[in-house]
């Protein structure tokens, strides 16, 4: 589960869930960077698991060429959280919905992080919107990535207007 | 209640909030703004009682040269997701815990966006993460700006030590 | 998906939804609505990607002849907050009970609205009382309507009674 | 507790609540209302002390000329739904905030009513916003009113853009 | 969905349920009963829909021979209550666990009750325990029926270590 | 903390508490039937500091001439359980709104008894409709009583009425 | 539903279920812990249909030689504590997801113990860490079992980097 | 803050506190260990603002003869998961009841651990439960301290008693 979204570039969001099991909410996130050009790569990190390996990942992310990453977690979800401890990077934190609570637990869990340490939240299994949020920071400094997302507003926007 | 951190500077980062009564937790985000050296505004703006002003501000934001906008309100908090409708740039969404409900209600309704219009959200009256938020993002292009925000971070560790 | 109940009949009633998959919810208002014959018409209108669309519809809604608007949006649900804050008709918020916390974001986020921009809530996925309400508020000026709910009302409760 | 706001006219709106323990939250009903020169009545009326007065006041409202009745009530808040089955006037309910659970009781009591019999709820605590629907819905009929509800709207907006 | 336990006796509890769709659940009650030889009857009275015939069933309960009557109902659960305010005998309220809320809305509506009207509530879709209950106050004036709970209290035991 | 309501009377209802910081709500039981001459006890037993007292309460309490337990706890509350589980007699739960869930924990841990050993649950701090609903059993055997409650009940109406 | 891990070795942990439908949930314990080479039996025993063999299991699980008790439940789940009561072991609580609420319940049940009689709870169904837990205790005094743990823990971080 | 019990004893227990705020709760911890005469430590260590100082403990936690680590942290808790990722020993996690949500936040993060990495959560603030559980654990191989908590139990049960 390791893929890089255009082989010939270096993936400036890096995509990490807490599971395999988070894959198929994640691959929202993965899909929509790819349609919007911008190259990411996903791994799974475990903040329990692979400690060692997630902060591994923080800490050289900026280095590495990362501008943003984004991590899904479920239940008690403490992997963005430990992330942003780790990197001068912004950190968008995708709550998911695992589990008898729903969500609510991940989402509490990613979103009331104290202050110094922020992790930008988004809703509960809003993969999607983790990748528009990064393009949209990437977008300002990226002229081309922002007529793109222009373009996709447009379009949904079409789609609702003629869908009617 | 209008400031401009530095008066000889283009505010990069906007700070709206839904009512004059949520200044005080807002004040948080401008302070640390200030603190980091980042210029700001700070405006009172509601998505239900000076709507078209909010969108007015949305829609000018990326041309006046706002490269980060932070909107915090309470109640039905549909402030962020106004404005994130209505610009590309990154929007920061603090749900203001006033009210009955302790901002249960202000969270949901910031961070529970729908796929294409994301709100970055921080914790129940997080003023200060939303403006920490804003730093990491403009330390992506602002190297001063990120030896600075890596010098926070080391005196907040420091504190903790010390303070031990 | 766009219907008016009665051709020849402009109408009174107009009902949105923020989006395609809210239309088996919100088709219980106007099936109620047609049954009760008041004139409905029915629109995707979403707060956030068509966000001038939905402004458009509610500034234009009274002169157009409406009397009541129905709103009904999931998660995040701004839609029926925005319409009322864009027209002086009474505005009447669904919450649909979409996504992993079953309406409870949407309810809070149509009903907990701040003071001066009234939205008359009604249950999760309640679009059937939606169009009995707005169908109370035409009867106010309308006794054959007034007569209908009667009607109703004493059908509701035979139902009841004989179904015993 | 039983004042009329202009002596000499009947009154339009009926606002009734559950304990005296209620008035300062649903003075600001009668207040608004007052304001926007709309008459009304204000009573104690106990869905479980006072039954059947609750239901006699809700039976006769229509014929003595009320056009819409608010009811606010806390805890297992009935008084609005028993009201709403006796009358056929639009029943606007407010959610007291009372008692440990800060009125999410009395707002479920108040708005997940079953099909048929609709209550249009208004936010927790929310009197004023349950006058200001009362006036949106009575000035489908009053030009007048209109223009003071637009007149209310416009100052809300002003104060906003000054109070800046 | 009429019912009397034991056709030569009449019935000592009443079970009202507030819709048809509650029967399932509600069938639990009856069951019990007439498993511990308690004549019971079951109708559907609504709160909202036959709020008249409701109140004439709790108004006359105990002249009718009635001692307890079981009241289950879901969303704004309000039958419990409204029956309670007009009899003299123990209600016991079960919350019936429909719709989007799972019965969190109908546990609120129904055990929050104000001073005076109490309602003794069961757990969501708890009618079995609503008859035992039920069986436990009656036991206290019939010695035979003390004997039986006492046997069913026993066989759930024997069960739980038989079958350990 | 051990009182008999009136001295010459053996009590029929007993009233325990989990802890002597439960002492202020619980009093509003012991006052409520003081007033309408229902004989009570009150005593301090803990499901988890005195568990063989508890018990041994519960299992003598028929014998003892009661009829009826309440028991009053907070946080996880299990002592009107534990005590349903060692009596035949109906037991009512007061939940106790101490600490930081403001009686959430103690409303769930006393309805949600499993099939088999009802909780008559009142609302949380509803130590007053404990008692009441106590009467309401006692008052099946006691014409007296029962014409205390209806007085009460009468009173509660005038009050309201007055109040007007 | 009554095994020992090892037959040849006493148990160390008891594994306690309120009823049999919690089994599925619960075999996680036990199968976790016989991976582990601990040796545990397991018992259907509730709080509320046997009392008197949960309390008899307790007092006497030390001088059996038990270390630790893992106990299960769900609802009004008050398995955990009352065993607490009567052990001074340490005492690992599993709320069980089972019913409308999802766990809610059982985990305030379960967690919110008052001062002096914890219960070491864990995630909702969370029956495999209790496992773990009571393997770290043991472990403490028990090198080849902290091998073991040390093993486990790096065939998840293993199988974690492999997957990825 | 930084405090052993007894100075001449190397601590057995390490108590950890994720900001200096939580000082007053936590120290309800130490003083319960000292009163049981369990050697313990006190530092602020946090999550987020010293996590290398964080995982540098839970490491060496073990070799340097702590056997227990209790953990408290509020909103969204990652300390104690965060510890029990990198130590052996059982964790013990205090949720702290700060900030709006009153510590549902800080309860969820710390009790839904993902399968593997278990903490062993106590109520929210419940400091004097987390040290009564170590002590339970460490009075595994401790019978003096078996016989202190013996002698607590009783006092407990005592004042009860007497306090009736």
């Amino acid at each position: 589960m390791n893929s890089t979204s255009k082989e010939n570039e270096s993936p400036l969001v890096g995509i990490l869930m807490g599971s395999p099991s988070d894959a198929e909410i994640m691959s929202r996130a993965s899909n929509t960077l790819n349609q919007l050009g911008v190259p990411c790569e996903v791994l799974v990190r475990s903040a329990h698991r692979t400690p060692d390996e997630s902060i591994e990942y923080a800490r050289s992310a900026r280095e590495r060429g990362l501008k943003v990453i984004i991590a899904g977690a479920g239940l008690a979800a403490h992997l963005a959280g430990v992330v942003a401890a780790y990197t001068p990077l912004p950190v968008i934190g995708v709550p998911i919905g695992a589990g008898p609570l729903a969500g609510q637990d991940a989402l509490l869990s990613t979103v009331q992080m104290p202050p110094g340490t922020p992790v930008a939240t988004v809703a509960i299994n809003g993969a999607q919107n983790a990748a528009y949020l990064a393009a949209r920071i990437l977008a300002l400094a990226d002229a081309e990535l922002a007529a793109r997302l222009e373009q996709a507003r447009e379009e949904r926007r079409r789609k609702v207007i003629e869908g009617d």
